[in-house]
């Protein structure tokens, strides 16, 4: 097993990382921003380096900086969290070439699920069902109006490098189209330093299926079941949960399978998501695969009753998975809620929720000072109940009972969310939050 | 189902119990002393009422005050939680006399297996192993040396009222009896007003094994599996897991089946605990019931995925329970530790473990003032892993993670027991602490 694990990320993940080392009796290195100096990541590590000021392009994205680290520390592996380098084939072949194992699919998988055409067409080769679609990628608004057309509108534009909503755009007639692509294309460039676009037939109020994978290198993928992901604000998932009300034992256990075949066609290793849209008619489509943990990977913790760092840790160890398809269940149900700060500043009070059925990953505290260089979230709130009503009651709850002072957060509007009755009865779409709030 | 519950505690139980109101959408009123009105479960509740000052007598155990307020606020059924009034049989019968549901068993049974002899006795009827002893109690030391003659030494004394380790002592002599059992009286008189004593053989180093139950008004009783509390100082229990590592399968069967067989034969109702010492061969005896909710029942929460708060209510309301023997299973391994604090004094800063697998029970806060007039815990921390190995080792990182400041708690004894070889090993037995601290 590896000795020393360096963690290329900071917050909650990087905390939840750094106790799954621990628990697994792995050193830990945490690297750290010049404004992560007092994070927790920083402060629960076995061992800290600073690697650059708060810009994350000088810190936590320069790769070369995080590789000297790791080098310099003697880790033997990096676990990159989700976000940063993540998803990045380059900082994986690099960590490769420094001989140091990253933990993930290979650079070669990551390149290609990271492409949308690219994932695109490996899917449609393995006969997984994806959005009708263009071929190619197109790069001019001309080309693409004529994609669009040939598809019939609405139709849907993605930046190939995309992710978390950004580069995209619905167009719903040829009038728009032009105007929409060159804002989605901006977009693209500004986010992803690449330009490229995609046209896709628009799937109107689909729910958001993902299903979490699992491969070892020994040729053993399963999945762990779905998470419902359909509250959305401008395609950013605000509630995740763990089995999803709209699919029947049937519908999960083909859309299960095909996720499974999915990641197998993407010769992966490790964990990774396949996400599906799910339209009114029950009918399925590959959107993409994402090759990390994600956000939302607790829910499906809760109700599997599995550990999922642990599990990719061991993974890239090259340990076989330490269970089979037969042996995941979905117990309960479990749903998890972002809170989000909405401005920066100092955290002067926080009262955590806590009990039976309720977990908390945070890397805030009483006198932490929120950073405007980096994500908002945070804290994820996870409850976990008998059934949904149970579970939706139970956030409720706890959503009541959790306090922050200093800086304004979302825990209202989630409040709010959560306390709707079309929410409460369930399962919604991904239309929900644009139709009701 | 109950409109209005009244929690007739304070601390983290009854932050605990009314989180499973909250939840199950019934309105909870907190009673607090003068010294409680910055705490938790008087902030939580939805209505709150002043009982009285500081000193238990003169509020949480002045069952008048708390009946008076159960009126006057509406209540329709009390909660005891554990400790204070909860195993107190006239409380429980002025309850149903004011017409107020008292969620726990009938005042008969709490009177029956709150005296040493008689629980005894009607274990005895009932085919249930006990430890050899005397069949009545004594009030004086020299009939107490012939009962203990008779059945041979070393002996216990325990106070026929007697729990949590009060008024109990080993005897190992016929010289060192009438010295111990004065002071075990002297123990009796001061924590239970009542000087009566039972004297019975002593096991040497057993495990103490206990079996949660629920029993309904409709005659199902089950059990939901065992707790293993031998790590006790003082016989006070100091760490709770379940399973216990030792336990067979088919052990964990019959115990089960006399937990369930004890409870019948004590005409139970509700939650409830039956005690056995396992000695060293394998042998179990009954010990005592604990009418009420424990403060470790967490880790069977945690192990079976049930809420027992929440079904306790349910059984009060008149409800059949929720699930039978059949559905309920120990999956993975839980195990709970208290924090206490060694003195009083006002908690300046707090850092809480969480994460998968971390369940944290509390009523203490950054700024809250840690009173000397209650129980001295502060926070019951509470792991579940796949396995006892990984739950210790989770246990070990989490009690890494707390921080407590500005009081001294026994945070760094916790850590000591949960490292130690022998411990780590598993499973140890009551001589456990003497033996290693």
């Amino acid at each position: 097993m590896f000795n020393k694990i360096l963690i290329a990320n900071r917050g909650e993940i990087a905390v939840r990382v750094i106790r799954a080392c621990r628990e697994m009796g792995i050193r830990t290195v945490a690297v750290y921003s010049e404004a992560d100096s007092e994070a927790l990541h920083t402060l629960l590590a076995d061992e800290a380096i600073c690697i650059g000021p708060a810009k994350s392009s000088e810190s936590y994205l320069n790769m070369e900086r995080i590789l000297s680290a790791a080098v310099a520390m003697g880790a033997d592996a990096i676990h990159p969290g989700f976000g940063f380098l993540s998803e990045n084939a380059r900082f994986a072949e690099l960590c490769t070439l420094c001989n140091i194992k990253f933990i993930g699919p290979g650079s070669d998988v990551i390149a290609r699920m990271g492409n949308k055409s690219e994932a695109r067409n490996t899917m449609t080769a393995a006969g997984i069902p994806v959005v009708p679609g263009g071929k190619e990628p197109v790069r001019d608004a001309a080309a693409g109006k004529a994609v669009a057309a040939g598809i019939g509108y609405p139709v849907m534009i993605k930046a190939a490098l995309g992710g978390g909503g950004k580069g995209m755009r619905v167009v719903r007639s040829e009038e728009e189209f032009e105007t929409s692509f060159l804002n989605a294309q901006r977009e693209a460039m500004k986010g992803f330093s690449d330009d490229t676009m995609y046209i896709e037939r628009y799937v109107e109020n689909p729910r958001h299926i993902e299903f979490q994978i699992l491969a070892d290198e020994h040729g053993h993928v399963i999945h762990l079941g779905e998470r419902d992901c359909s509250v959305q604000r401008n395609h950013q998932k605000l509630i995740e949960e763990s089995p999803s009300a709209a699919l029947s034992p049937e519908l999960r256990r083909e859309m299960g399978e095909t996720a499974v075949r999915a990641a197998r066609a993407a010769g992966y290793v490790n964990a990774g998501t396949v996400e599906f849209l799910l339209d009114q008619d029950n009918r399925y489509y590959f959107i993409e695969m994402n090759t990390r943990i994600q956000v939302e990977h607790p829910v499906t913790e809760m109700v599997t009753g599995q550990d999922l760092i642990k599990e990719q840790i061991r993974i890239a160890d090259g340990e076989p998975l330490s269970f089979t398809q037969e042996e995941i269940s979905l117990s309960g149900c479990a749903i998890e809620c972002r809170i989000n700060a909405k401005l920066a500043g100092k955290i002067t009070g926080i009262l955590l929720p806590g009990g039976n059925g309720v977990r908390v990953d945070t890397a805030v505290y009483t006198g932490y000072e929120v950073s405007p260089n980096y994500d908002a979230m945070l804290i994820k709130l996870i409850v976990h109940d008998r059934d949904r009503k149970s579970a939706v009651r139970k956030m409720q709850c706890a959503l009541g009972e959790l306090m922050v002072e200093g800086i304004e957060t979302n825990l209202e509007d989630q409040y709010e969310i959560f306390t709707h009755p079309v929410y409460e009865k369930g399962p919604v779409d991904t239309g929900f939050m644009e139709k009701y709030f």
